[in-house]
């Protein structure tokens, strides 16, 4: 189910962020800076939104965190997404990824970017995009380091 | 003279960025935000470094502010770069630009991003880019508003 998290969930969004091979530590510090700024300030006042899928007994399967970028208009970021990697192409990350839409979708938003890496162990998030309606905009050389790729996806809604 | 800004420096930082007719409200908000953040915590904590060319008796002329992208390998955006609209084609965007490379190049910097508007008012600014050896990576059609895109230039250092 779709929802909301509350305090009781950081625990296991940051647990989330450590399975997922794919994070490193300075990613995994990231997110849960963005939940810490999520947690004190809210949604609006943070930037930061987050939706989960929880199980009826609390379980996260998977999060994802959004938000609007500054100067624009009605462009949203997102951030994050991620699943519990024992339950990959179980459709929660497609769940999410919806639900996250639905939701800028709601806020007004007239599109979203979102950025990811190039490199080979990113090859299944890629896909994932590209089949979920996204288009590769961009790819800058060599950004996040040597051989690591930033990649841009995009969708209009 | 290119030199590292202090305090008594702010109000005409401010001015340059309302007098550059370019700028919104809100970037020129996003620019003292930017300012003030790194006169409260310094460059490094803050991540905002900034340069201005100033002349003897205390002028500005133009000012450049970046810094290092998170969760990146030694990748610097140059956030902000303005020159007094009065001073335009004088070489002060130049110098500016030539100095905050050298700055970057001395943190360790290997790559500088910069993203600025597709607009027809932005021609000038995506000209100088070129003209001083920056690559036009990528264009996200509509991405600040409608008719607006975002264009990346990188350079490699």
């Amino acid at each position: 189910m779709i929802a909301v998290p509350g305090d009781e969930d950081g625990a296991q969004i940051h647990a989330i962020s450590t399975n997922t091979s794919v994070f490193s530590k300075e990613e995994v510090e990231t997110v849960d800076e963005l939940w810490d700024e999520y947690q004190a300030r809210g949604s609006e006042r943070s930037g930061y939104y987050w939706l989960v899928d929880k199980e009826e007994d609390g379980r996260i399967l998977g999060y994802a965190c959004y938000g609007p970028r500054a100067l624009t208009d009605r462009t949203y970021d997102l951030y994050w997404i991620a699943v519990d990697p024992n339950l990959r192409r179980g459709g929660v990350g497609r769940r999410l990824l919806a639900a996250t839409e639905e939701a800028i979708r709601k806020l007004g938003g007239r599109l979203i970017v979102l950025e990811t890496s190039g490199k080979p162990t990113y090859v299944p998030t890629r896909n994932f995009y590209l089949a979920t309606g996204y288009t590769l905009e961009a790819t800058l050389k060599d950004f996040y380091t040597d051989g690591d790729d930033l990649v841009i996806f995009t969708k209009y809604l």
